[in-house]
């Protein structure tokens, strides 16, 4: 089902088969909460800027319109109109992060909904069954996702429970799939790495996991308050422990350059709200580095966002426009702002394809590294 | 310049030659305030649904970013990325309606920036220059839209310094059209009929300024509180005093059952916001009156908007999707909601064209008129 191609160092360019189709990797997945794009985008937008899988949040869309609905409306490819590969988390992190009044037990999760209070009880069986009715290409196993830094003791049991719930996950998925009337009966279901900053947890944990033969791995709880080189031992400690046939997501990850070192260190699936989020910020990325679009110097400025890039945006508007619609205050700002920076994204995540069919992944690094991990002036 | 190419009773097909094209009447222009369409549509976007004249505002282009930034881009048709027609309004209405502190003379209307609060004087000769500067295909004259219900002499007065300031636009604008750097030199000038709800003053007003040789002539200060009655009589009395191979255009109108009845007394050229902000509030218009898409009983309908509409939305899209979006507050809502109902308006006077065409118009209006007049359940 995952096929590497090409390795160049630890970094790998492969080939993931999903019900909806192919992933080329390395790549970027496109994140759409919802069912719906931030800055209005559609389905039809994505496959216009480059999209290959399209991830959806398992949290959101259970709390609205409900996984009941969108599996009585056909499933969430047919509900939001994208008919290619697509993914959803296991509603952990927005549990452990936007929810309220946690109590976790051995059997799951008990929340207040972020939106009207009430209380919700999820556990593995239950992101499992969402997930189903999601209908979803690949889940995600249900987690805890501690926060950075974390006592070791909690992390460790913490990681321990996560284990179990796995197991859990596993034999729930299985039974889903085989369910007469299941959305997606070829769903995919990926396990998740935890263990905090500890190296011997992350390691302990990554075997364990290993041995329950995931359709792929992921690592989570990172990019959650640790300095980025932490980050990047994490991954170096923990990548030589994973199935080196199945693939590897970064979960929530990252900057440009977090990308390309991601790659660097074996990573294939990254996913992030970043670029969505700068660019409703008027943050856009450029092969440059970053500008701030709202910047009083563009008013004037006929050239595209990026000269060197080839999106919808950049072929048709000028620096200028861009910046009176966010200082108007136009929702065609956030539209056109969201789509350079999803593209730049999905764009670069070519670009290392490309370097590495080409076995040039290592010269690219170089080349990009550094200059994408600016901030924006 | 205006062909009528066939009528039926007062109605009119016809087809008007602007510097960016022809435009088939009757027509409905899509608003693009500041340059952008509410909801996060392109000029792009206008393309797919079937605009044929696009409608921008002077006095927020003039406040922000400034019609002399827009000049210095290449003029709005350049700035906004649209190739085809264009009007812009005189401003006129926006500082009646917009702005603070009004102080109206002989020579001019100084006001308060609704954005700022700044002081800003703008009279006949200052809405030609910025109409000039964002070089649309039809500049409106610079008008005073006095509120309904008026007293007599003060509506005489202030349709008497109406006419004055035609004809000191009318001066202005062919000097500013010879002018070597002028951004669209074939520009050409509406006059406005205004007079409140007083027929003596309307019909006064109108075969005043039909002797100014106008390119075409806009009834003015109609549905702004008025009964609609009252509004048809005032179109009725006016209409046989406006010249017969000159566009009319009814400004700020309306619904869609207005439009029907509009065009049956006459008028050639429409433009409402009404679409759009009915839109931003999930109400939604089809061929048998209008629903509110927010509405419980939508959730689980898997049917298109309207089934008789064949636009982008309602070719892919269902009606528990666009409750969802709308419910989860997702910008889509909003662009998805604008692009159906401008389709629908478009729609609706494309069908027009079609009957007056097959001379069938009566029939259409007594099949349309009533049913696409009811209120959203």
């Amino acid at each position: 089902m995952f096929q590497v191609l090409k390795t160049e160092g630890r970094a790998r360019r492969g080939v993931f088969t999903c019900p909806h189709g192919e992933v080329q990797t390395p790549v970027f997945m496109n994140v759409g909460t919802q069912g719906a794009i931030k800055g209005g985008l559609s389905a039809f937008d994505l496959k216009e800027i480059g999209c290959q899988i399209e991830l959806s949040n398992t949290y959101h869309l259970h709390l609205r319109p409900g996984d009941d609905v969108v599996k009585r409306m056909g499933g969430l490819h047919r509900f939001m109109r994208w008919d290619g590969p697509m993914l959803t988390d296991s509603g952990g992190f927005q549990v452990f992060s936007l929810a309220g009044m946690r109590k976790i037990t051995e059997e799951g999760v008990t929340f207040a909904s972020h939106i009207d209070g009430h209380r919700v009880f999820m556990g593995p069986e239950e992101s499992m069954v969402i997930q189903s009715n999601l209908g979803s290409d690949i889940a995600m196993a249900f987690d805890e996702c501690v926060e950075n830094p974390a006592p070791y003791d909690y992390a460790k049991a913490s990681c321990e429970r996560t284990l179990r719930w796995l197991e859990r996950c596993k034999a729930e998925h299985d039974k889903l799939n085989s369910l007469p009337d299941c959305v997606n009966p070829g769903q995919l279901l990926f396990g998740i790495n935890q263990g905090a900053t500890y190296e011997d947890l992350r390691v302990w944990h990554a075997k364990e996991i290993a041995k329950l033969d995931c359709d792929g791995y992921a690592i989570g709880g990172l990019a959650v308050g640790e300095p980025t080189e932490v980050m990047y031992q994490i991954i170096e400690a923990v990548e030589p422990h994973l199935p080196a046939d199945r693939p590897r997501y970064l979960m929530g990850v990252g900057t440009p350059s977090n990308i390309i070192e991601g790659v660097w260190r074996g990573i294939d699936f990254f996913d992030c709200v970043m670029p969505a989020r700068n660019a409703r910020h008027g943050k856009l990325f450029t092969w440059s580095g970053t500008l701030n679009i709202k910047n009083e110097k563009y008013k004037l400025d006929d050239r595209p966002i990026d000269p060197q890039c080839d999106c919808p945006v950049c072929r048709e508007f000028t620096r200028g426009y861009l910046r009176h619609l966010f200082v108007a205050g136009e929702m065609l700002a956030m539209r056109l702002a969201v789509m350079h920076n999803l593209y730049f994204y999905n764009k670069l995540a070519q670009r290392i394809r490309e370097a590495l069919d080409g076995e040039t992944f290592t010269g690219f690094r170089e080349e990009y590294s550094e200059r994408l991990a600016g901030k924006a002036e």
